[in-house]
């Protein structure tokens, strides 16, 4: 339990504050809940906490329906913190704005407006309209950082899309003969592994599981396993892959253009490995943008992307990046693999980013930015 | 005036400010001493400063006799900090290390041993032999980063080579038809006129000239203009450039390996620029090494290198590269020119490096770092 300074003049402080705690507890579902947005709740009563909670996984109760049951009968006149608007329409579980109205709650402060079309607006509606006060953009940025994936689900109608690249500081990802393991230092491998487990799912072209064979799993393997993602024009990958064989190959899911080879297809399914069907683009190869729809349809919301650079020019390209991830480590070849394949901008219509981050991480540094849209602004 | 406070518990960490204090004082003569270091001195008698002094510019007076006649009598038994060993040759002054005797200076606190192999530990046992105590290494790392000019120039016996690139996020320098103004931003373009005050020269390739016409002047043209060195193999800059006609021109020194175009030189001459022969290496290109052995010779400590990529490629591969700075702009280009030409490592050879620093400079970042010895450690 923790208590509320009643000092009017923190009351502003105090709403952010709690607001962050929500957004602690939400956190806690990371992993489960798509392609359910993270939510947590927090209900007070006379500056106490009486009621908490947050949305476990996808299908289990909402947030605010863990803290309604906690505060009970106490819940008449408190209020009530949640960093998504409640929805208010029958999912998998009836509406929370009707729980809410039921338990008497008085105020509801809200960090954002729920981008699905089911509510986006209307569950707030819902509750003003039954006299309940609702406040809302409560640490909203931070918020909205949150459940990235879930509103580019819809925003964007394709998952949240991370792009990872490993370059020397002349900006190759290999030296002429494809070589490069590795570029970066062992702090950033962890980091890297831990961001895995930011995403629903990790990806790579066929390219790195011939050259790397990766496992693509995250840090910590006792939890959440984000599905593993091979994008696999004509379905080449070859049954040895880690990917293919190793204890987490039911979170394997390649994207292909060639259903044709049935025996292959066949023994994939016996080992638990999901093949998708995904189309060609204009070109024969892999419709990137189609393929993520795909992931959509799937219910993931986000996808951690790590190369090679035929995937990472071709995302550029069609501006499907929402992050970039550069880790840049200390080394210089020359010549080498260029970190782009398939771009060749002139300078004045070079691809704009914004650095929003940077730092050491081991002997590397780390750079995180985001594309600029295409037009100047 | 500024007292110290006598409790001894804080006796170390007083030297420690102290020495900062002379580090200051030295600084401002900074660009007017070469060959000459940066030194500052002061005395302290009873916890009070009774005399300060810098070196104010090559042949001027020395920091220590500047702060000694200000002391006057007082001198006898108190404290002298000064930054570098104090001289015992004479040059263009008398000895320092006489003075100090003279005026009965009882402890000498300096940060480190002169590398000028005409001192280089003599003045500190000559003080010692004299009875004065010598403490030796107070602030040793500032010190040396203060004077690493004039340290390289006795330790490599060639100035200090800073290389400043500026790159896309993807490592190029310019677009594939060679376009690249301005890569960065205008807070970075500044820092760069800033760093360059900081070198006793600024360099850059012929190329560079013919395509950006650069000043390569520094911020506060009112301060130490460093000299403007232009890498010409074959005498062939343009006389309308800005480096031959502007205000500045007679800091202008241009090194060549031909010297037989008379009538130009003449001219040149006549405009009040330099033109230095220097040697051409195996390939009938401009030798690098020995062109910077002729810096030396001409009193250059320091040298800060803005490419292009031909002279960038040629340092790197020489090991001549003290300190690399790296402006990595918002872009991505896909294909473009190559940052450092000339260089082509396997992944297992590439040339290492070790980051430094790394912040955000207005809409760049900025990365500084330094080259590891040629051989793992």
């Amino acid at each position: 339990m923790f208590r509320i300074p009643s000092a009017s003049g923190f009351f502003m402080t105090n709403h952010e504050e709690i607001m962050q705690r929500v957004l602690a507890l939400a956190e806690k579902g990371r992993g489960f809940t798509s392609p359910n947005p993270m939510v947590g709740a927090i209900i007070i009563k006379d500056g106490k906490v009486i009621g908490e909670g947050y949305h476990r996984a996808f299908g289990a109760e909402h947030a605010e329906v863990v803290a309604l049951r906690q505060a009970g009968e106490d819940a008449r006149d408190a209020d009530l913190y949640v960093n998504l608007e409640p929805c208010c329409f029958y999912g998998k579980t009836p509406p929370c704005v009707e729980a809410i109205q039921r338990a008497g709650i008085k105020h509801v402060y809200t960090a954002m407006i729920d981008p699905n079309p089911l509510v986006n607006g209307k569950g707030v509606a819902q509750l003003r309209a039954a006299g309940i006060e609702v406040t809302i953009g409560i640490a909203e940025k931070q918020a909205r950082e949150l459940n990235r994936g879930f509103i580019t689900y819809f925003e964007k109608k394709r998952p949240w899309i991370t792009l990872k690249m490993a370059l020397t500081a002349d900006g190759f990802i290999a030296d002429v003969s494809g070589r490069s393991r590795y570029l970066t230092g062992e702090e950033s491998r962890r980091y890297v592994k831990q961001q895995r487990q930011r995403h629903d799912a990790v990806a790579v072209g066929l390219g790195t599981v011939f050259k790397d064979d990766p496992s693509l799993l995250p840090l910590n393997r006792a939890g959440f396993i984000p599905q593993r993602i091979v994008f696999d024009e004509q379905f080449n990958i070859p049954e040895r892959m880690q990917l293919v064989t190793d204890d987490f190959r039911r979170r394997t899911l390649i994207l292909t253009t060639n259903m044709g080879k049935r025996a292959k297809l066949q023994h994939f399914k016996g080992l638990g490995v999901s093949v998708i069907e995904t189309e060609a683009d204009d070109f024969g190869w892999l419709n990137l943008e189609k393929s993520f729809n795909k992931l959509r349809e799937l219910g993931i919301t986000s996808v951690y992307c790590e190369g090679g650079s035929q995937i990472a020019g071709s995302l550029l390209a069609n501006h499907l990046v929402d992050e970039l991830q550069l880790f840049i480590a200390p080394k210089i070849l020359g010549e080498g693999l260029r970190s782009f394949s398939g771009i060749m901008k002139s300078f004045e219509e070079a691809i704009q980013l914004h650095w929003l981050e940077v730092m050491q991480i081991g002997t590397d540094i780390f750079i995180k930015g985001e594309l600029l849209p295409c037009s100047p602004e």
